[in-house]
């Protein structure tokens, strides 16, 4: 390649820029991004070589990465595919079924690549970029039938060279699974933290006693809602319905509670400890 | 100190050990436990020196460390108390009210400590202790008014020495911070946990996906029944508050969904976000 496009220059863009510079895979890095404070602080980071318009980057690139939040990916995605020719688009969103299926029929789908990479922190922006982020992780690919051999190829050789594991899902089963091991995690998260913050009014008492434990499970309250209202409203129904579910799970907590039921919930317990057969 | 005794030679009472050996604490250290696979692998790892009954081993220590269930630290402590003269005796339970609740009124009250070390992971057992376990850590005692100056003394330096921070707080003060800052977080996990269980049955899927975000919110549900549900049995009430409070928190996100009214659930994102003004 000589040329690669990042579109949004952020924590996911820009890691990816990182890495593709230091494996030495282009010439030429252009950014593209409608934050001029992350634009400016692209380049001084050395993400990219040069920023530039979506159109003049699109112009110029053989591989044009979206690393934009999922709401403003299938605008984009179309203005891009009815500009290019031969070269290829990949996406990096967190939801794949609505993008996929805004671009489904366009005669140009064949060069867009559904991917998304199983990897982000709690922070935002190209000064949270880093540059062995995607090593040892999965990434996701959707529908990839729907893709052009060669741009698929390329894909595939990118994330091998990024040192992932490639797994090939179709997008509805993405964003279902999406639901599970990502998008409550983060659900939680915000409402164990707006918890905390409405009921402890000690702010002292919190800092000063938070363990580990509660870092950890509050964390990701941190991230951003530039990322995070659109992968919600996108993936709305699967989330809804692990939402649903996971009330009723704290539901029979506070019920073995208030009935002092403590051999349920030690069964409760017992049952949620089945989760180390999936994480270590 | 020539002898320490330490009763449950788990997690906490392991790490411990194992720094108070470093340090060159005690000439001693013997421990108590009725679990013998955990007692074979205390003096295996040579967290302690010699394994004793209970009765034997606070005949022969200067200080005795209670880290045991806290539904078992009351009557053990009690007989303790009974068999003392001027030893020093501390527990490091993670709720406070119930545990000094039941001894205020014992004539050796005084040589008691109630501390609490804001530190543990999801682990538990001699297998699990480590060595530098406290250093850096929050340590809380509690009603320290009600203990000897001598004992509170000594506790002082050994926390010191543990290079931890200590915050003086009464008890019941104690299981309401503790409730927001660690209690609650177990019982989120744990019910996130069997959420997942229960509704994905493709344990390959998560198994595959799960990233670092799955695994910091999910894997305090590995934690011990036998430590824990103790510890929601002596904060009920506590916990009923915070988890009350948690369910109305998620029913704002369910209802943000439902109604898509992606207005305010990026306010409650937003919102969550001050969690920064608190950890780091």
């Amino acid at each position: 390649m000589k040329t690669i496009a990042i579109v949004g220059v952020g924590l996911i863009g820009g890691s990816f820029a990182l890495r593709c510079r230091s494996l030495g895979w282009a010439h030429t890095i252009i950014g593209v991004d409608n934050n001029s404070v992350h634009a400016a602080e692209a380049l001084n980071r050395g993400l990219v070589d040069q920023m530039a318009s979506l159109e003049e980057a699109v112009s110029k690139a053989d591989l044009i990465v979206l690393a934009i939040p999922v709401n403003a990916v299938s605008a984009v995605l179309k203005t891009i595919l009815s500009q290019i020719d031969q070269q290829v688009v990949m996406d990096m969103g967190s939801t794949k079924s609505h993008i996929t299926h805004a671009v489904n029929d366009h005669p140009k789908r064949g060069r867009f690549i559904a991917s998304h990479p199983m990897w982000g922190t709690e922070y935002s922006g190209p000064a949270a970029a880093v540059e062995n982020a995607f090593q040892g992780k999965a990434v996701i690919l959707c529908d990839a039938d729907k893709s052009d051999s060669d741009a698929l190829e390329l894909a595939v050789s990118i994330f091998k060279g990024l040192d992932m594991r490639i797994i090939h899902m179709d997008a509805v089963d993405h964003d279902l699974h999406a639901a599970y091991v990502s998008h409550i995690s983060h659900i939680t998260s915000f409402a164990l933290a707006n918890t905390v913050l409405e009921k402890e009014k000690e702010d002292d008492a919190i800092f000063e006693m938070a363990s580990a434990g509660f870092e950890s499970t509050v964390r990701l309250a941190k991230s951003s809602p530039e990322m995070w209202t659109p992968i919600l409203m996108q993936n709305k129904e699967n989330v809804l319905d692990v939402l649903n579910e996971h009330i009723s799970q704290l539901r029979k907590f506070k019920s073995c509670l208030e009935k002092e039921n403590w051999e349920y919930l030690n069964e409760l317990i017992v049952n949620a400890n089945q989760i180390r057969r999936i994480i270590k």
